[in-house]
């Protein structure tokens, strides 16, 4: 899908140009022309970005058949911005990466992407409803993408963040096999956020300090704004992996002490009953047994007397000294 | 609540001043004014930021709307200082940083906070007491207010080193489950406080060393102190984690050792026992049973014998072996 | 094998040219010489470089003799290039870096590898099919030849990523000591991947902004493409690290589980029956033999039905027990 | 305790120096002067520093009410130099830092501590008994300062090397739980080392790099030699930590073997005795009583053969079995 | 023993000359002298260096009765060197590093070492072979001592190598206490060697790059050669190391395992035994006897059959859950 807004300085916003209109609109200096192009097919889009546009071979391929690390590589006359949008699947925490390849030009910015970018349809629509932001210039509609960009990926932090919340919860009350699986996703997608974050952290940084030719001196302080909120992302998302970190460190804990609870049973329901089996199994041998035809009733056989004793003491004798070395 | 204090250059200072009042004091250049914004509903607020101070909408927005890691922005005529004042809940062990926004000017210091800060109320109640910290400027109205949160820092280090060496006489007298909960809130307590400190160390170090229109360069030498005590503090949460840490290494080199005791109990009763038993069970059949009618008193039974020794025989030896391992 | 091209700046492309040819093609500066030292005998091969190419002893000792991590030495007239070209064994998931050693003049590039290299062969081959990289320098076959080496990296980071979920799903289903010993093996093959990318990116980000006098200016833009490619190859290999750790403490955690199941049922049957052994060992002393000649039948035995109370009532209590502790 | 010592530039050194005659001995600018504040009640020193000499009052501030990382403040007419001296109780391990906050002017120097200093008071009595040092400037007297802390905590590291050493013994000779806490405390107190470590080298290496006026340019060769100590200082103090951990992880597989055996053992004591003891519980039952009243001597009944059989070829079995897997 | 050799700039070298002779030698800028002291008695090699060669006292200090890590100081007339070279005890895998302290002069070069060092002896005697060395002056002589330094070194690497690889396959084979502490030494050793190496590396790369007067800087060459053998030998040093660590967690893993199976065996016995047990008691009390006088035959008795269900039934039963929970 080819999508392209033109704002020829003056009167009404244009949102019917085709790329054949591109080339004079280029011409007009206090003009601005957004072009998108959607997950289109490679070839026609080559063709308008190379020769329209008058991009350079390798820039064009950087953003049509490859994927990077947010960067900003500056060609004098327009930059091109690698950038991604961020998708998060709730249930799956699965943090996905979506590459947007900008060109920002004096009067133009072009935009690439594969597949739909939220963001980017909320700024495109802001857009066709109030010229105001082309007013400003090509770099104040670079600054509003950069902004929406980041309101989506502070959503997705802080679903993870309740997300951690919840497995923290669980964790204390039913800890289970099942909740590791959930620990090693969330840590993992902390781990991939970190790692979106930091490049593009940078990229605006480079963008707020720079002195690049396309951007307008006194916009670099929007940028500046964008960048402080990556920082306190970055910084919130440090925090995610430290609480994630603590949470399975609970988990192993929690496990740990359970498992040190049931040997403890364990141990203690063998040292109470094994030697009184014994000794039930001693005095049930043959030799206790009265052969004499002359029968003493068993309440007075003193091996049954000293039995019962062994038998009541010496479960007794055993708790006292586990109680003494406080295993209970 | 909105507040303000005065101070026309000479005189007495003037707490009665309302918003309307701003716009002449900020005519005075040798006058001083501190405005001071807590919990205010953010519409009049912005209108008197934007309009009698003329901040940039940016920073307004930053300052009213939006929460940041400390920093300190540079807007030529005045500085937006961004900063966190600490609260600690002792019996929780929970950090909370407070956002204080500072607008320092040449002559007028803006404050805006959503929660009551503890520190500024302090500094406050001082200023209005006594006129001579107005006299020596804006900046050093900013210095006390910064020496002042720092106040609120030390304590807080302080609590947490208590409760540190309580958690960690607790573990080596009585280790239990619910010590690791605490453990955990500690440790996340001092990565807490630690990632507090390092950007306003960060912020302090700026406003010491760089050149800002609005700071007296002979002023400097006052946050460099502050700076200092940043340094200093900084060091003791870097060393509270270092004892957090060893408190949960502690933790589990005890538990594992009272496993190891329980273990080592647990196979002493099986083997001590489990053979004797056996013995007995062997010596219980009815194969030993005196089947003749002549009977043969059992002290002079040869199986008696036998077995006797066996019973008494077997644990010695298990344990004289065991003993020989080093075990016991 | 020594192999060579060279194009004389006009007309075909000449790869019959033997050693003594190599004198008078260094003296057309418009022609660009290409020579490949594969597994040569060093001798001959140290004559050719020393007196042929003038290179100093050094740079050829370093290039024939001895194994270096990936650096650019500028010798001024010419750079010494130290690369490896990565092959991988899929089965065993081995590693290896094979040294590529190059020479890159104004108008000529020697190469020197001791075992054969795909992606140099696959440039050689397209070199002589197409002149046209000859034709735009020999610090254009450079970038031909660094760019074919990426794509072998790409396709190992492949395989390893492969490799690597197919580890993690058999951890989640039959955890097994075996897959220990792949796990620890895919973690050297991320280590041994990283340590050898580290310095190539190094390596190319001086190609792409250094000042060399064999470089042409305007194509350095190519090197900065293919050390993009880097930075992004450099940040999968480090998710991957992070993956096989995610995967070995995923196993951990699984057989950790898994012996904790395995300690509650020990615990569950030993707490079962322990007591109930005992039982039936206490009843089954000769002390409560129907002694007199009249028998009462068992089953009217009060001793019987004492015993029958505590076989069945002991383990239910004991199972409502751990059951209420939540253990099972 | 004040005392002072004072080298006019020619003669003897006198020791009898009072306060008041502080103020001409400063104006002498080729005498030096030594005062030391040992533990003195802060308000009379207050005044002589900040009268007499003239110090800042925050730097007066830093040196006598608080605590300090090791820093180096130039206040242009003189450094403020903040340092720790060592102290190390054997027993305990214990490693205590005593700050030592010094003033060093052109023809003065200044110390100040709250607890008795042993590097000082050498360096006090070997100066009282040989002018030669004061001749050398006040800044050399720093030197021999510096120097001598350095003593100290060479001596420190070297005793806790001799304890890592016995605790190492001690871990694979009988390990116990009370040597958990002993590597404990030795690594809290390797790790405080490298604290108070680190920042003095960073003062020193400040001394020695840096341009004062109040030192020599060709003096500062001198606190280059001291920077050399505490370099190879910090780094054995790192070598300490890596051998406290290494003892940790020592402590830790020896217990972690020692268990592994005591499983063994009960696991073999179980394997062997548990089958063969149901044998015995099996054939003990009555059924295989002989109920006829003509009786067969038990050596030839066929019940008992099996019977021992059994018990005799299990265990036999059992422990083949185990023997092949390599348990034992 | 104090040893010298002496090229006078033409003719022949002579290896005769006694002290009193360097005076002279080092008048002669034409000529080269090395001056080496081994395990001196350290009054008159201090009077010598001192006096005939007027070295600070600082720089004689720190070479003779100091370590130090290796660093370069320079002393502009001369460097000094101090550098260890490595001794590796085989079968203790205990590193030492022997410090070797260089003096570098224009026209002299003077070693000292407590201890023989082969990699001096080596190039010593090459020396007096072959006078080359000395024509390309002092500076020449140092790269020759520091390129055989290297050489030892890497045969310690290689030896550490192959240690590790045979500890390695003995972790899989037979693990066993013995084994953790070789690992727990090799760990130190790697760790030794890379501390040794660091300091090492960056004395190589000040000569290579710092701008000396003693070394001539087309010499500067030679010395990044040595420089880059000792970036890989460092680079290799931490592939150790991450070897180390794996066999260690290998060991870890095994050991975990070897645990795991015998806790399953002791679970399976109990689990099957123990129940029976129990039934083989229960059915062993009189009760069940058969108290009437006519008997049946056991074969018959329902007591008996009940009984043998139980006794074959219930360890099939256990069996056959434990495999369904893919416990075997």
């Amino acid at each position: 899908m080819l999508r392209a807004l033109y704002y020829p300085g003056t009167g009404d916003l244009l949102n019917a140009i085709n790329p054949e209109g591109f080339a004079s609109a280029l011409q007009n200096s206090s003009g601005v022309l957004w072009v998108d192009f959607g997950g289109e097919d490679p070839e026609p889009t080559e063709d308008i970005l190379l020769e329209t546009f008058a991009f350079h071979p390798l820039a064009v391929d950087d953003a049509l058949h490859e994927t990077h690390v947010p960067k900003v590589d500056d060609w004098e006359k327009y930059l091109y911005i690698a950038m991604h949008a961020i998708s998060f699947t709730s249930g799956e925490e699965d943090i996905e990466g979506i590459e947007l390849d900008i060109f920002l030009g004096d009067n133009y910015i072009v935009t690439h992407h594969d597949l739909p970018i939220d963001a980017l349809n909320r700024v495109w629509e802001s857009c066709t409803r109030d010229a105001r932001h082309f007013k400003r210039g090509a770099d104040h509609v670079l600054y509003k993408l950069t902004d929406e960009l980041i309101v989506d990926y502070m959503q997705v932090v802080e679903m993870l963040d309740e997300e951690i919340e919840l497995v923290e919860d669980e964790v204390m009350d039913r800890p289970n096999s099942e909740i590791v699986q959930r620990i090693f996703t969330l840590k993992r997608a902390t781990l991939h956020l970190r790692r979106v974050l930091s490049p593009l952290r940078e990229v605006l940084n480079k963008l707020a300090r720079d002195d690049y030719a396309v951007i307008d001196a006194k916009d670099r302080v929007y940028f500046r704004d964008v960048y402080d909120h990556l920082v306190r992302l970055h910084d919130i998302s440090e925090s995610l992996r430290d609480l994630v970190g603590g949470v399975l460190d609970t988990y192993l804990s929690v496990i740990n002490n359970r498992m040190n609870e049931i040997m403890k049973t364990l141990t203690l329901i063998t040292t109470l009953f094994m030697p009184i089996s014994f000794v039930a199994g001693f005095f049930g041998m043959n030799f206790f047994q009265p052969v004499s035809q002359e029968l003493i009733p068993w309440t007075r056989n003193p091996a049954f007397i000293a039995m019962m004793v062994l038998v009541v003491g010496t479960p007794l004798g055993m708790f006292a000294w586990m109680r003494r070395r406080r295993w209970m």
